[in-house]
């Protein structure tokens, strides 16, 4: 069965059927802020970090699958009879459904009973909010009266302590809603700085932000009672689940149009500025107020979508090839490029697989990542390598994965992944050659984000190589540690207790298993330091060596 | 509105409506297999430790609320249509639905179009099974051909695993089918010497063991595919969602009655014997088979349910009073006795809130929870103790929690509420004063499971008043520590990062904060303690003081 196919003219993957046997993924965001999106609007948001900042619940291998994201209804008011236009939550039968997963958004668009919905989702270069702009048509020949009702389910900052601490969680809710703008303040009185919002362009009926009040009584997101009854209940979440929901009347003329909008944001004030006034419990929206107002405006949002294009423009046009082959050059000239920026952001922390939970952003993940983006994101290329840098230990080892919001080594996993060092000359390699800064050698980076421990990231690399050289087995090879880039052979670990990760067994102090993969890396990256090395002179035009 | 009542005569509160507010969980099991099931059927099962060896899957937090459980669904062949006995999942309107919690097992009843159903859920005394027992009757005129469906999810044994690392587990499933049994075997070929069975009474029509084929895509557990059709499609898991599901044709002429047994049990081979033959992966079943064997015959189903109300009967009979109030008697002479031995069972590990993933045994709590249960369970009571004395540091201080699999210390949690060891002298002097039982003293317990530390339990509970006395402050009161009994006062820990427990927070090295309450259980301790060293005597006859 066909469920889908490539559009070559506006670079976008059209998934024709809702039903697909897995969900088809979509990644939104660029910096800072960033969501998954399925083809039926199923998935999250968070921001930087999927486990210890994310914004929207999800249930990973729920049933039904792909249950919980930003959902619509549409309600015709005259009949009571609503669906969404997403398919999913409410699985109507929609003849014309397509979802076309683009370069950072993804559209969703169906008919029913003759009212035309198309969401299109993403998120503007530069922002730290996700815009969600829904298209009405009537194609009735008479007037519609239609009731829209948005949803969310937020998600308590951290998604690990969220899924499993109900005995505090249940008690720590905490919304404000203001101005229609619902926002999510969960421990902002306490020890967060931060908040998310949820606005929209429109007036409202009324709003909900308490998922029983929503959904009503052992209902799921495919029948809210609220929907059902056509009218929200104003409630304001005090502990439990806290939701956004609007309510926004829309009433069609035959063949007219409607673009109603809504904003899924974060927001960080100043700790000394949190509230307003000063000394109550009310969140000072004075920074936030601006971003919010700019993205009401229809005109806005068209011009983000319009920098959201250009950003990606900009970004692949840096390598086109043009060959006889359409798949090739579609792949190299625009879809391999896409995913490698998806791995250059996420580093495979988040996706319909990782649960965004169970690790952080990888050291060899995201050295190898960057190499097939550096070209096209130079400068954050740089950043990247000297936040990898700087978790690596004094012994030239590295801890296997790092948390990106924090940017620290992630003991629970740890370090003696013998291969991972060694990555890191090759991304330094990579990044010099295409761009030629050489200052980044000189730069100065901590070990273990230890203060006074900074020295050049030469020096880092030279450590590298040095980390190898010091622990070679009975034939002179590398040893293997826990593992190298074969996760699976895992030679050094001889854990039988079930349950017990391979990864995160204590490792046996061996000293007999050996790599010929890390041996092979070895050369190759002796080889690109030797280079650099060779290359690279000094301020005095002297070489270094 | 008024959703139960106590029923004395049978000792069972009794729910009148499926959909209250909040599931109205029970506990089912005694020594090591345990389950939680609410007034809808929800709930999950466990072998020892909610989180290590967790035999189903549950959600906390879903939407529907209380979705995942022991569900029935019953389909009248003639007109399609189907309904679950319990109300969860298909949410059927039942005007007689009844559930009754009662000692150690719940029944939950209704009447569907004249089709009566009241399945009873129970664990035997010392089994690792639960059994559900469904009487079917035909309250119509004419002959009903009906089809039923059994359905479980089974977890992949470590609950926070299985809920998290999808990159793996996705892969991992294992089922066997023989006999009509579905067979649990993830990761039985590798390092589990266990697995889960699932068992009916009677002929299969076929069976299902892969989500996806049972539930149909995008379906949830409110309308599968395989109900829907009225015909299991007999597959066989191998990776992604691994369940159980049988289908039992059922025709009954009018005012007949028929009773169906399925059993869900957790079964150990000795890790030389797990397979037969030797070199196969196929389960060797010599040892489970008479076990299935001999719950498959309802006479033994009806005797295991006498042995349990028996069980119940010996448990309660040691302490009962007679007032004029009833309210006074059923809390005293039931209920209180009741939630007593659950909570020494589970000391708080799982429950409504608890997920069984956050937390193990406490130490403190399971010191306390004793004190309600030690003359119900004085054998039990003092195992118990000794597993927690072994958990003891020799410092004096304690493991905050405890793992039940293992019984090791819990080092995510850690050490340093200050309360803890002394709570273990009011275990200790509770249990001797119900026993008379002076030889749990002489016991040698290791500390911190350290083989070759060994000292008697006496040694162990001077170190408790050790502990006290080294760790006093300004005042001479005993320092708190990260918290004593009032976790919420939590003095000596001033993290501000988002999301960190205040419990695992690093704790401060304060030599100032003390606790009062840590002072008043001193004094309380040292005396149980001085008495006891006063009226304890040695074998020779002598005072060991």
């Amino acid at each position: 069965m066909r469920y889908g196919y490539f559009d070559d003219e506006h670079r976008e993957y059209v998934i024709t059927r809702p039903d697909t046997p897995l969900p088809w993924i979509n990644y939104l965001g660029n910096q800072d802020y960033f969501g998954l999106i399925s083809n039926t609007a199923g998935g999250y948001s968070f921001y930087r970090d999927a486990r210890l900042r994310r914004l929207t619940r999800y249930r990973y291998n729920d049933a039904p699958l792909d249950s919980g994201g930003r959902y619509l209804y549409l309600r015709d008011d005259s009949s009571g009879e609503f669906w969404s236009p997403t398919w999913q939550p409410t699985r109507r039968d929609l003849p014309d459904y397509t979802c076309r997963h683009g370069l950072g958004y993804t559209i969703i668009a169906a008919t029913y009973q003759n009212i035309r919905a198309e969401a299109r989702y993403f998120v503007p270069p530069n922002e730290n909010l996700e815009i969600w702009q829904l298209t009405v048509t009537n194609q009735r020949a008479a007037a519609a009266r239609l009731s829209l009702f948005s949803s969310i389910e937020f998600c308590l900052w951290d998604a690990n302590d969220d899924a499993t601490n109900f005995q505090r969680n249940f008690n720590t809710a905490q919304v404000e809603v203001s101005d229609g703008v619902i926002y999510h303040k969960t421990e902002y009185r306490e020890r967060r700085n931060h908040f998310a919002y949820f606005a929209g362009s429109e007036t409202l009926a009324g709003f909900d932000t308490q998922r029983e009040a929503f959904l009503g009584e052992y209902r799921g997101w495919d029948n809210p009672a609220v929907v059902e009854r056509g009218e929200s209940t104003n409630s304001i979440a005090q502990g439990w689940q806290p939701i956004g929901s609007h309510h926004v009347p829309v009433t069609l003329q035959p063949n007219e149009t409607r673009q109603i909008v809504f904003l899924l944001g974060y927001h960080e004030n100043p700790p000394d500025q949190k509230f307003d006034p000063p000394n109550s419990q009310t969140i000072n929206k004075r920074t936030v107020a601006p971003v919010i107002a700019r993205y009401r405006d229809p005109a806005n949002v068209a011009a983000a979508f319009d920098a959201l294009r250009a950003h990606w423009d900009d970004l692949l046009e840096r390598f086109q090839v043009k060959t006889p082959d359409v798949h090739t050059n579609r792949m190299v000239n625009l879809w391999n490029a896409y995913q490698c920026m998806a791995t250059f952001n996420l580093s495979r922390s988040a996706s319909l697989y990782e649960s965004g939970i169970g690790r952080g952003i990888g050291f060899r993940d995201s050295n190898q990542d960057l190499l097939g983006a550096v070209h096209m994101a130079p400068a954050r290329a740089r950043a990247r390598i000297l936040d990898i840098a700087a978790t690596q230990l004094e012994s030239g080892g590295a801890y296997h994965q790092y948390q990106p919001l924090t940017k620290r080594g992630n003991n629970d996993i740890g370090s003696n992944f013998n291969d991972d060092p060694l990555w890191l000359i090759l991304a330094v390699a990579a990044y010099i050659k295409e761009t030629g800064d050489w200052t980044i050698l000189e730069e100065r980076v901590p070990y273990d984000n230890q203060p006074g421990t900074e020295q050049p990231l030469f020096e880092h690399l030279q450590r590298c190589i040095r980390y190898t050289l010091d622990r070679l087995g009975p034939h002179g090879l590398p040893l293997i540690g826990r593992a190298d880039w074969n996760d699976c052979l895992n030679l050094n670990c001889f854990s039988d207790t079930p349950g017990e990760s391979f990864q995160t067994t204590t490792n046996k102090d061996g000293k007999i298993a050996e790599s010929v993969l890390i041996a092979g890396l070895f050369v190759v990256a002796a080889e690109e330091l030797a280079e650099l090395m060779e290359r690279h002179v000094d301020d005095a035009g002297a070489s270094v060596v």
